[in-house]
């Protein structure tokens, strides 16, 4: 019990969430003098950058997720809880678990991250699964596989062809990866293994209500994209956003497609930490944090990550992505670090931005970074490694190396199990 | 629709299940004369003498499970149909799926193997899942983990020391599997992962009725195997069946002990084939079949597999073993092969016994075949190049190989992962 936080004078820090954010904090701040609860409704840390290949069977999901525990295994100042979060106290300074004991606090940190949203259309959900936990990539993983079994043995065409239409919805680097990965399922691996259908025939669409495919990246480099995707037999569809979506159609501007299986890739939505704090929020459910990250008017809560919206000194807000999350997560621990020590506090957050990176199917990425532009084959490849790098630990990087070397000179996607509720059961 | 059954002249095979007995007919069964419909209620084909490795975080899921099309997508007059067999019209010669269309045959082989059975006391399954699917495996996974996880919340001490008692019944091989893994786990890879529970101390208890630990094994094996399981911390429990399966504990004989996980490893029993033949069946449900394992009065039905009861000279039944399924679908090839060629009808089956191979946790195994008796380190190597060999294809082999060599050197199971319905949700 030696680490115990109710049990010891130490600096208690208690975080939620075991995102890029909060891992990284933890790992950056080892101190004699704080003992840290770290808390999340999952075992697991997810890679999230790969999830995507997870939903479209070229990984395994124990290939990108590791049990929280083992992270910290050898930290015993960190205690982990598997605990679902309900509130926030902040007066008596405690975080309240919906089962188990509400935990006190000297210093909070808020790394809860976000979840995609429907822009106020949750009806949208059932029909149109996104991708944030292990359970969404399956779900589509095991959608989309039942879809062909099921097209494979329709009689009435109109059907089959909707069931083999995919549409995603938002072109961002999620979207975009999906849309890829899925053409070359359908164009490269499956078709041997079906005997009624045409797999090379599925219809995948990628629906973007602006005005090119990945934003973040430049002209040149989303035309690039654009192409890319075209040429794997991507149908990219600009300029119109979604209007409804159903179990048999999704709706285009005003036109409706025939079309079974739909995967949101659009929007996102921060985690409930705003209701906890009881502390405003922009349109994204963000909370607005102080240069330093702590919440206004309360210095000894830190909100970082997704959940937090960060101003940049242009006025914009840092953007959701991994690095930016591991920068708040240290910059935090640093923080912290002075506040025990004494020190001087530390320069406000600065963001520094490392790039963008995408692919588009097995063979094509782009990377851009400032004015550095690089698309094709080798910048694939760069990817392929930067993400092997990004990897926690010898195992997962060996099991991802293999399955990618795997599928990159077979072509077969292995991870191919239709596993869990909808499926035929014993 | 070169292939498909309903229209060519060809004979029309329908395989039920696509377990080791109905993958080897058809790898054994190529044949210009014949179309083969390969009926299953899955996706995958599933390895399952390792099953007990995901359900203990050892393998993933996609290592030991392959999608069955893929096995057969070089053969064109092979069709996969994902569907669920209701019934079997031996007049019409068809098989009805509950969905999609109903089946013409001329040969129809069921091979849809067998399920955990609880010796009339279903009401017992909640309580004690078994272990024949991938989500059983993970089912299994995942309150073995949550366990832990709640005992580290848990302050009182009572509750705390049920969460982590774990009960297995049935001391066959997947029992000794289960417990000897558990076991290893508990003591080491989690101990360094909790700070306010000590795994060290949690109960695996292994109960089995009967006399003796694998049963299938000489005395001085099963001996031998009690010794090892014990010396890794295996509570064995012989001699008294289990009475009552709850929710908090398990009552062995007439004593109750306070118990939150049971799996259960015991009895087995044959899936509905004989109801679908109106056929006769044995208490274990399975099917008694001819020397030739036709169907009694119907030479155009065979049944192999766990699903039939087949007659050994001895009178005994041949054991329902991954290689004995092997056997019986490659007969009942050759059987068919000789009838299309209008050759002489092949001599009875005639099962060979391959052997016995159990694992003990991490590094002992035994194995035995006729008067030939090996145990220890030796045996685990054996035990575990024997099992790679007999893995499908390069990928899983090299998968499977590097998780188990980075379990052997680091002695840390990796594939920790509390996942679908039971965990925290957002």
């Amino acid at each position: 019990m030696a680490t115990n936080p109710t049990e010891k004078p130490r600096h208690r820090i208690v975080v939620v969430g075991a995102g890029f954010a909060g891992v990284q904090l933890i790992h950056k701040l080892q101190h004699p003098d704080v003992s840290i609860t770290l808390v999340d409704r999952r075992n697991h840390h997810l890679f999230q950058p790969l999830l995507y290949q997870v939903a479209t069977t070229v990984l395994a999901t124990s290939e990108i997720a590791w049990p929280i525990r083992h992270l910290f295994r050898d930290r015993p100042e960190v205690e982990t809880l598997l605990g679902e979060v309900i509130g926030v106290d902040r007066d008596k300074r405690t975080v309240q678990l919906d089962d188990g004991p509400s935990l006190p606090y000297d210093t909070l940190v808020l790394a809860t991250g976000s979840r995609h949203a429907y822009f106020g259309k949750d009806q949208w959900e059932p029909y149109a699964p996104g991708l944030k936990t292990l359970e969404d990539a399956t779900t589509i993983r095991r959608r989309m596989l039942l879809a062909f079994e099921r097209a494979e043995m329709e009689p009435d065409p109109t059907i089959r062809d909707a069931l083999l239409t995919f549409a995603i919805v938002g072109a961002g680097p999620t979207g975009v990866e999906l849309a890829g990965t899925i053409a070359e399922l359908a164009r490269h691996t499956l078709p041997p293994e079906f005997r009624r259908i045409d797999t090379r025939k599925a219809r995948i669409l990628l629906i973007e209500a602006g005005p090119r495919v990945l934003p973040a990246f430049s002209e040149p480099l989303s035309a690039y994209a654009q192409a890319a995707l075209e040429r794997v037999g991507v149908e990219v569809r600009l300029g119109h956003p979604v209007t409804d979506c159903g179990p048999n159609s999704i709706r285009i501007g005003d036109t409706d497609i025939a079309c079974r299986m739909i995967i949101w890739a659009a929007g996102v939505q921060a985690s409930p930490a705003a209701e906890w704090l009881g502390a405003e929020a922009d349109r994204a459910g963000r909370v607005a944090v102080r240069p330093d990250l702590t919440l206004e008017g309360d210095e000894n809560i830190f909100v970082i990550g997704d959940t937090a919206r960060v101003q940049q000194p242009n006025g914009d807000p840092v953007p959701g992505l991994a690095p930016a999350a591991k920068q708040q997560g240290a910059y935090v621990a640093r923080v912290i670090r002075h506040r025990l020590e004494g020190r001087p506090p530390v320069a406000p957050f600065h963001y520094r931005h490392q790039g963008n990176l995408a692919t588009i199917g097995r063979r094509a990425a782009i990377i851009e970074y400032g004015n550095f532009r690089m698309k094709g084959g080798l910048a694939w490849w760069i990817w392929g490694l930067a993400h092997i790098y990004f990897l926690i630990g010898t195992r997962s990087r060996f099991a991802v190396a293999w399955s990618w070397l795997w599928i990159y000179l077979s072509g077969l996607q292995s991870a191919r199990l239709i596993t869990q509720r909808e499926q035929h059961r014993r």
